[in-house]
């Protein structure tokens, strides 16, 4: 174990988190299983709180959609970022109030315009394109919709290069030199209310440097946009907060991304007059150290690696897979015993690069044992398949002592749904 | 269009898949959709039968899991190769015969013994360590099953790396020099009644090279396995037969395989005085090009590339961000005029990663034009999730001038599914 995870401690051997043995709720609710600490999750809202007190914080739906998270966010305060119609329906169902909710996209069918239209919310616009489509819809409808512009600032993130958004070549934003008049266009347009700005620089981010290069970024546009006529109401500067997933790579906190950014925002507004409301929207760091994956080992092999095979694929967690990225691992039920050999983890998936873990130390393990994955709140469930007839797994929020199923698992008739048989090939 | 896709045809400018207009499909059924060709389903099966008369074909359900599908698969004479409990529910559904179906994987637990065994199929065994567990748990229930044990025949496919199966440092199966001893162990224990050998060596693979090497060393071991007294019933040599994606990177046909891999199966088989059942695991070979997945342009956008932002991204075709795969794409309503402007596709996930289709020439593209993915049906809809809250496509079955929906969209409700807010978070 590293870092300051309050929620999670050692006990008798046992890991628990909050007041609950993990070994326990493996054996109550099966594996794979989502546990999240409430507890950790509240923490973590309130430290970005303490931070930003000025800030409006919208919580990046992508990361995690289970309701009963998105209803903690919104007892909490925030607001939400959302990509889809679906995730509009999430956050609406969870309470957050439409003022606080941005539609972001850089791919909205006319549908998506129009359901984010009649909901009232605000819209993210990703191009020139779509503003002239969003427009003419809006004014159809006879609405009114307040747009931001996505910018593209090209700031290069250290990052994973699936995941670094900021950059020129990527498919997001609209290129900086172009905003003023994009802006400009709008204010003549019926159906649009353009209020001001966004970006977003990347995901996964640990050195605090972008994020103050991309704020002074977006505050050189602001004031091409109000040497154009344009008025600035709201000023978006993304997430991208990283966490430590690794013991050697510790991550900025909440309060360091205050000191890099804030300064550099409160001045260049001061210098240029304005009074925009600044918006995050932070995912991974709200959520993801909230929440544990327990799986189970069904072998333990030794070939040319030691493998131990567990229950839980790329299926239930994609990160490892799709970005090589690290989880902590703990055997759960052995949490305070040396450790004692190298194992590479390995899922159910009938594919080589299946591989939730590579080479780890840790206590002997055998068949029946329950692995934890630390960090697995963010980009855990929500991309979850069904690949390889794996159901997907149940998830499960821990307050003290008491356990509440937030999802219930999908059995092989998740499987069917939908489908049909064609009565024509039943003979 | 490249390559033998009798299916797939260019009328009046647009594309046909079979006597079906594409666009007229996206508009009737919407987008994103997946359609697939039932006669060239068939054909690709066929041409295996042709190939290898005495063969069983299993084909691997991973690749495409529709139960329509499973099902002409069924009356097409094929078995299947599975990996979980669902995917026997859905074979079986399927009407796929018990004594035609390997549950095969590395990583089972008691429960998905215990389902096979009670199902009556054969199972693959991955390990000495689960050879143990599975007869125990087969004693306990007083069955005998029959089994087939993995072997990792370390034999370099040239594919991409995540889906190399057959190297020696894979997840999958025994160790070549440990087999004959875990054979021989098997034939000791009750519950269990060994029968033969699997392998699989990897997937996408153009080059029937491999499969000759593998099949050598696959009787190589079949040799030693009968020197320790064992008797081979069944040669089971997986899948991984290559499809020409791309127009420069040609396939061999399941004739080129059976023309590299029968000699040595056939010969080896003569010398060494046995005659075992053989048995093939295709999947892509089977359906991948029968299948064709249909997006609506949203957003043609002019920046530092041109965008074609459409309407599926890595949520509903997964393999171009998982192995940086080419799928060759079409202008379904424009398939007969000039290449006239280069496109990066990219799809409606807030992800820098979510390029379906890197720099193609097309036709001129707008807002609302099809596109058509070709080449679809095989680790296509199987590895579809709902990340960043987008319900699954349909699939539609064709069959002449006929079209059937198969498997429903999936709404916003799929989204709720399973979900609850606990009561003591509503207020």
């Amino acid at each position: 174990m590293f870092g300051p995870k309050s929620h999670l401690t050692l006990r008798h051997n046992h890991l628990f988190i909050e007041d609950v043995d993990c070994v326990s709720l493996a054996e109550q609710h099966g594996t794979p299983l989502y546990v999240t600490s409430e507890s950790r999750l509240r923490e973590n809202i309130r430290a970005y709180h303490r931070a930003f007190p000025d800030a409006e914080k919208y919580f990046a739906v992508k990361a995690n959609g289970s309701l009963s998270l998105l209803r903690i966010a919104a007892q909490e305060g925030m607001g939400a970022d959302i990509f889809s119609p679906g995730e509009l329906s999430l956050v609406r169902m969870a309470g957050i109030p439409r003022d606080k909710i941005l539609y972001n996209g850089n791919s909205k069918s006319e549908m998506d315009h129009e359901m984010a239209i009649l909901a009232g919310v605000r819209m993210s616009v990703d191009s020139r394109e779509e503003l002239e489509f969003l427009a003419g819809t809006a004014a159809r409808l006879g609405r009114e919709a307040e747009i931001l512009f996505r910018v593209n600032p090209d700031v290069s993130a250290q990052t994973h290069p699936k995941i670094a958004t900021g950059l020129r070549s990527s498919k997001f934003g609209i290129p900086a030199e172009q905003v003023a008049d994009t802006y400009k266009r709008a204010m003549d347009l019926d159906g649009v209310r353009p209020v001001g700005l966004h970006c977003h620089i990347g995901s996964q981010i640990l050195d605090t440097a972008p994020f103050a290069e991309g704020a002074a970024k977006m505050m050189d546009i602001a004031a091409s946009v109000a040497g154009a006529g344009g008025s600035i109401e709201r000023i978006d500067l993304g997430g991208g907060l990283g966490i430590q997933y690794h013991p050697d790579s510790p991550a900025p906190t909440p309060a360091d991304l205050a000191s890099a950014v804030l300064p550099i925002f409160e001045s260049r507004c001061r210098d240029q007059g304005i009074s925009p409301q600044l918006i995050l929207e932070p995912g991974r760091s709200i959520v993801a150290d909230s929440t544990i994956m327990l799986t189970k080992v069904n072998v333990v092999k030794k070939a040319h690696l030691n493998f131990a095979a567990v229950d839980a694929g790329f299926n239930v967690l994609a990160r490892p897979m799709l970005y090589d990225s690290y989880h902590h691992v703990l055997a759960a039920g052995h949490a305070e015993e040396p450790e004692a050999e190298t194992y590479t983890v390995v899922g159910p998936i009938c594919e080589t690069g299946d591989i939730l873990a590579k080479e780890r130390r840790l206590p002997l393990l055998q068949r029946g044992d329950i692995l934890a994955f630390l960090d697995a709140g963010a980009y855990g469930f929500s991309m979850a398949s069904q690949y390889n007839g794996q159901p997907r797994p149940a998830e499960v929020l821990v307050a003290g002592s008491s356990t509440d199923v937030i999802r219930s698992r999908e059995d092989a008739s998740s499987l069917l749904a939908g489908q049909r048989i064609l009565p024509r090939l039943m003979f």
